[in-house]
């Protein structure tokens, strides 16, 4: 009999107010406005790392959701992910309180130079001995590219195109620069660095000009793990080729299921073992000791949502009031109207705006959303690890602190009872361990990456054994 | 009687092994080889809040010293600024384990977008309450420019023009986007930010293009403490202009008042009032409790400095062997080679290259250098305060930690028993506060930066009293 699978899980979070419950900042029991806080950071890593969590996934976005309505009022007033703050900086807080959390934070490759971006990614990396993922997006609000000088969005496969170009650079950074025993540090002969075992990676492409060496010497994982969220075929194709850890939203346990197996096809087209991609689904989660305390919860979140949040957040920089309830979200893609690129990932084309908006916000959409007592969520678990193909689970939160803490309290023991949950940080000190198993701390042979940190090294080195 | 002058220290750091003292990495009581580890980071940061310095101020760089031999090998070896890592993400590691120690982050304005980089700066002054500061630079390495796409440094004074730019980008982001009562957290009306007080800034000059609004909210400061060193005269035009706090380095002490003088004639042209710029000298202090144990540190010192680092360093993208020892650093200049605008910053033009390569890594130059006993270092220190007109100093490191750890052990207690030394961190929670004096959180009415404060106010709010 194989073992049966345990349960990763990661917070979803971000460094706002307002990530994806929205309504609920005003819950006498939620933090969220404390955000702005290191306290707020370093409370919640502990919290995580006493219920040995995998990571907490820091999405991001760089604009402002200013569609909806015509202007930015509703982003504003409900706190949709403005005021928003800087995800990379708040992990170093967190490493600075823990020892076996992991950290995944979200950057977009279409706006910033990889160069500095190589350097930040390896000193996270440097800093956290080996517990950090990066989440990469191509970003798709039209506020954020004209906060970056351009007049409108690129064009989405135009995104990929750039992001495949931007993933080379790095990997020439991370793993082609400095060769694993380049830093000697040999006091007799004052040697730091052996300066043969450092090269210029010299990138010239269609997009990027990058000369290095790369400043940061080798970190544990040198290529912090590759997460992805693409669903659109552009990016499923680019997931397929990069990914280690794919976040998968919004469908049922059938439709996760089959997107996963097609995922899994399009890595092994790549050439890739696609074993080595897990797949995390987001999950809403509530949970409570009796059915009562189910029942107060949802009815509390039901109550306190903020539709007009929902719809600010889900059309980007779309305003569906624009529409008749009867226009086809195809329609509105065909006419490539501002906001248009994200609905190619969130919507079906078949799907009408009075669809969307009678749903917009509500819990149980089909997907991975389970409300009631621990034996009723650790079923749910179960069926859709064993059923639905997944390896673990965003956990979405309502509240903060609290969901993460009656997901600690009362699911997580269930879970251990049952052999699907870690007791300890056991599997090895690096994020990647704690995915793949203890020694695979660095990317697989067969990940696109590799390929570059073979290529700097003297021919007798690549031939070895 | 007026007060006499308290001396402010910062302790001159980089995220990097050799930061400018070059060569005694090896040294068995040195630390610089641990710099990737958190560890080394919270160890620091606890004894400077200890010794109740000012700051941590992080130098960077964001290319190699590769023009000396014409290639990077000399700065590999000898660890001279690389491997290094990003300054700005060790400062909230520090933070979570600080609550008066500020926090001051080189960045250059030459290859990064303004956007984003605001939203960092303003995450880190929240993170930190209001301990940061931005020690602005344009950039001088050939190599940091190929690492962004160019072939070559852009033009000094050109860098400073663009920089010129930069900052009001980030005025009109960190003091024009949101009102200061722009976010109510109106729980009964639902109403988390009031959208009339947050503003697109809408910037569309010669070099950058941003429509914001900034997406984080007003952080204690708004804008960072502005750090500045330039030298040449575009470095002071731009200095005298938006600098609070300048880092004057390498001259004797008649040139440093000389200097700080003539800066704050800038200031005063720019509609400033020059009291409001505090000015802090580079300082090379050995001090021992004894002659003799301050002589053998001097000894060590001087014995393990790296020739070769000093060189690789101090030429920048210049090499100079490549020239015959009487040749004058301003016909080099004149040449344009690469690395000849970090000359005009660093040396006078009629110095010849063997004056400067006799003369470096010596550490009795004429400038700020002092080794002996705590009264000696303490004379010295008075000395600079009272007759060379700066506010405080920027100690370099020989040892980590055990430069800092000498200086807060024999140097406090005695200027603190001279009245020379703050007991504790009463002077405000800020670093501006730190600077100019409880209550002086923000900007003055008389910088530049506050223009854009007022512009996006409604009419009557900038009329009132």
């Amino acid at each position: 009999m194989t073992e049966r699978k345990k349960l990763h899980v990661n917070l979803f979070e971000m460094n706002c107010v307002g990530h994806i419950s929205h309504g609920l900042w005003v819950h006498p029991d939620n933090n969220r406005h404390r955000f702005n806080d290191i306290e707020f950071w370093l409370e919640l890593a502990r919290l995580l790392e006493y219920g040995t969590f995998d990571a907490v996934f820091l999405a991001d976005v760089i604009g402002t959701y200013d569609g909806f309505r015509g202007g930015p009022q509703t982003a504003l007033t409900e706190a949709v992910q403005i005021p928003n703050n800087d995800p990379l900086l708040v992990i170093p807080a967190m490493a600075a309180v823990t020892r076996g959390l992991g950290f995944a934070a979200t950057f977009s490759t279409t706006y910033e130079p990889p160069f500095a971006f190589a350097r930040r990614m390896s000193t996270l990396d440097h800093l956290t001995r080996g517990r950090v993922a990066w989440n990469v997006v191509t970003s798709y609000l039209p506020n954020a590219a004209r906060n970056f000088g351009l007049e409108d969005e690129v064009d989405h496969d135009h995104r990929y195109e750039i992001a495949d170009e931007y993933m080379e650079v790095l990997y020439k950074l991370w793993e082609g620069s400095w060769e694993d025993d380049a830093v000697i540090q040999d006091v007799d002969n004052r040697v730091y660095t052996d300066p043969s075992k450092v090269h210029y990676i010299d990138h010239a492409g269609r997009y990027y000009k990058v000369a290095g060496p790369h400043l940061s010497q080798p970190s544990p994982q040198r290529t912090p793990v590759i997460y992805q969220a693409g669903s659109s075929a552009a990016g499923r194709a680019f997931g397929g080729k990069h990914a280690e850890a794919v976040f998968v939203g919004g469908g049922s346990l059938a439709d996760t299921r089959g997107y996963i197996e097609g995922y899994r096809e399009q890595a092994r087209a790549a050439g890739r073992d696609p074993r080595t991609i897990k797949f995390m689904a987001g999950a809403a989660v509530i949970v409570g000791s009796t059915e009562r305390d189910v029942a107060r919860k949802v009815e509390e979140f039901t109550a306190l949502r903020s539709v007009d949040g929902h719809l600010a957040h889900s059309g980007a920089g779309l305003d569906w009031t624009r529409y008749s309830p009867d226009t086809r979200v195809g329609d509105i893609i065909a006419r490539k109207v501002p906001g248009y690129q994200r609905l190619i990932r969130q919507y079906r084309p078949e799907q009408t705006v009075g669809d969307v908006l009678t749903r917009i916000g509500g819990f149980n959409r089909g997907q991975f959303f389970v409300a009631g007592t621990p034996k009723v969520v650790a079923d749910t678990i179960e069926n859709w690890l064993d059923e639905g193909g997944i390896d673990g689970i965003n956990l979405r939160q309502f509240l903060t602190p609290g969901t993460a803490q009656d997901f600690i309290e009362l699911v997580v023991p269930e879970l251990r009872r049952r052999g699907r949950y870690r007791e300890s940080y056991e599997d090895g000190e690096t994020l990647r361990e704690r995915l793949f198993g203890a020694g695979r701390t660095r990317l697989p042979e067969d990940h696109p990456g590799t390929r570059y940190a073979a290529r700097h090294r003297a021919p007798e080195q690549v031939e070895a054994p």
